[in-house]
């Protein structure tokens, strides 16, 4: 979901700022206060907060931007403080869930630069170098034990928001709702790569709606109703829908861009997805047909060279994966449109346009 | 400090439940609760609730036991279901760490026997083989991610506590204090043990406040003021500081006992520490002397003999590095007993009595 990047985050400014901004300004507040207070205890807990704050400083803020432009349709109110804090809040528990995604993965980047552990682990003296046993150990503990200040630090924003109580109870609900979501997806994700749990496509599928979908679309889509008070029960179940169709197509066109896509456009390595043998859709589909006994043994090769990687992309794409992958993509806009639609979902026209915007911005990606 | 262990679980029973009983069945319904909504998703997600309940069940509930004793000597009201569910919380963030705590030890037991991790990597049908790596990342995977929906869960819980507003903010606060203090020790514990954190005596000390005593005793000793009604900024100041001395006071025992003591009676191999090479307060003593040369070169090895664990055993006790902490164990009494004789303290006489006898189980402790 890193790849929806049509906006830009926005750098501090003395000019009035925009709600992108007020969001970011919220996030710096977090880092700047947390980092302060560390300073008191001994230098690598600072280091942590520092490092943290300045990765996150350049993100794209997808999730925030979403709940806010949910808001603005729902609501005729001005952006209440609380909006902000919640939206700053979401983007904390995405900073959160990849801190710890990186350890699970065992990955010292993201998206071509050293990630928190990447840092932690490379002795900035010996930057070259493979670090040690022991860095490596420390770098990736220290991931962990960032990423569970971060999700402290989210349930402190909701626990402490200025709504009535009942607005905060359901935003409370929400939030666990969507971590225990998460939480599955990553187990499933973990359990695909290690063998514990079966490859089948609708696992797969289970698996990218849950460790994906539920926060980064449905999450910050009811959080706005909830916020904007406009979250019946009608209205609350179709932005949950359309938040799990939204991020379903989205992560299955990771899959198809990261396999067949332009690796100068997404950023990636053009055949690390193959490598890592990553359960991908575009895999579970391919393992239902006869060209998998010619994929397999290349599937999955730390070794594989790019000759391969392009015969093993020709072999997804001649045996109907990606085609497959494809209509998935399709029959989830279906189900998107079909729910955007029904007049009994009680979704306001108003809440229409952002969700129909972004599924438009599905066919121009190209990364 | 899992030594303390005087207590023992009540188990559930139809007679009407004692303090320590209630805490125990509002901890079974969190995990009878997740564990059934677990199950709508997957098998391998409601497992990992199913197991973290089952080793939760045998706890010894030391912290609640603590912050209910200090509840009932500052309030003459009932005990109030607040009280109860804020117990259970802190109940659930020990599990939590613990949870992580063996993943960056990378410990597949705990007291002698499997924990979730270790559970997790042995496949229930080959349980005597050494498990793969790849069952290995599966278990401490889950083990990270069986952390985070504790750490989630305690929140949640102080986030809906029913109590006043400006109490439940209070409570928070202490919480997001105990959680900040115990991140910062357990990174220094990490960093002293990877050797990116210099091991001098000052920081060894700090590192066992901060990642025991805070959370140990120091937030169940507040906790219970807050919920009393009885946190004048005096007497939080006090309990702070008595929580400090005594938490310090235990984990010096610990490895004073761990390094010195009866195995029979501490239950843990006699010579583990010494062969992990763990820096405890002993080791960053000895350090200091000119017997350091001497246990240096054994420390930290794997296949450290008894004949040569019995040696450096010697060898500490006569460098005075024993002595030494034992020294410091004196000196946290003695600021204890300084800290609840000080009238200025505003402790009210209640309050002493559980404190002082706290630290009177120090004496008896073999284990």
């Amino acid at each position: 979901m890193d790849e929806l990047r049509e906006h830009r985050a926005v750098p501090g400014t003395a000019a009035p700022l925009d709600n992108a901004g007020l969001v970011s300004r919220s996030i710096s507040e977090v880092f700047a206060t947390r980092g302060r207070s560390a300073e008191a205890y001994h230098p690598a807990f600072a280091q942590l907060w520092k490092i943290c704050g300045e990765r996150i400083a350049g993100g794209k803020r997808i999730r925030p931007r979403l709940m806010l432009d949910m808001f603005a349709a729902l609501s005729d109110d001005d952006l209440p403080p609380a909006a902000i804090e919640i939206a700053a809040a979401i983007e904390l528990l995405h900073a959160s869930f990849l801190l710890h995604d990186d350890v699970f993965d065992g990955d010292l980047t993201r998206r071509g630069s050293l990630n928190l552990v990447g840092l932690l682990a490379h002795d900035e003296r010996l930057s070259h170098e493979r670090p040690s046993p022991q860095r490596l150990h420390w770098a990736r503990s220290c991931g962990i034990l960032m990423g569970d200040l971060l999700l402290a630090e989210v349930h402190q924003i909701f626990a402490r928001v200025d709504v009535e109580p009942a607005m905060r109870t359901r935003l409370l609900d929400l939030l666990a709702h969507a971590i225990t979501e998460s939480v599955v997806g990553e187990q499933l994700d973990i359990g695909l790569e290690d063998g514990t749990v079966v490859a089948d496509t609708a696992t797969v599928l289970e698996m990218c709606r849950l460790k994906t979908a539920t926060y980064t679309f449905e999450l910050p889509l009811r959080a706005a109703a909830i916020l904007a008070g406009a979250d019946s029960p009608a209205t609350d179940a179709a932005l949950a829908a359309a938040g799990a169709h939204l991020g379903l197509a989205f992560q299955l066109q990771d899959d198809v861009l990261s396999t067949f896509g332009d690796p100068a456009a997404h950023g990636k390595d053009a055949f690390s997805d193959l490598r890592e043998g990553k359960e991908t859709a575009v895999i579970s589909a391919a393992r239902m047909t006869s060209a998998w006994p010619e994929i397999e043994p290349s599937f999955g090769t730390g070794s594989l060279t790019n000759a391969e990687g392009e015969r093993l992309r020709g072999l997804l794409r001649e045996c109907g994966a990606e085609a497959f992958v494809r209509g998935l993509i399709d029959d989830q806009m279906r189900a998107l449109h079909e729910t955007l639609a029904d007049p009994a979902s009680g979704l306001p026209d108003s809440a229409r346009q952002p969700l129909a915007a972004l599924a438009g911005r599905l066919d121009g990606r190209r990364s």
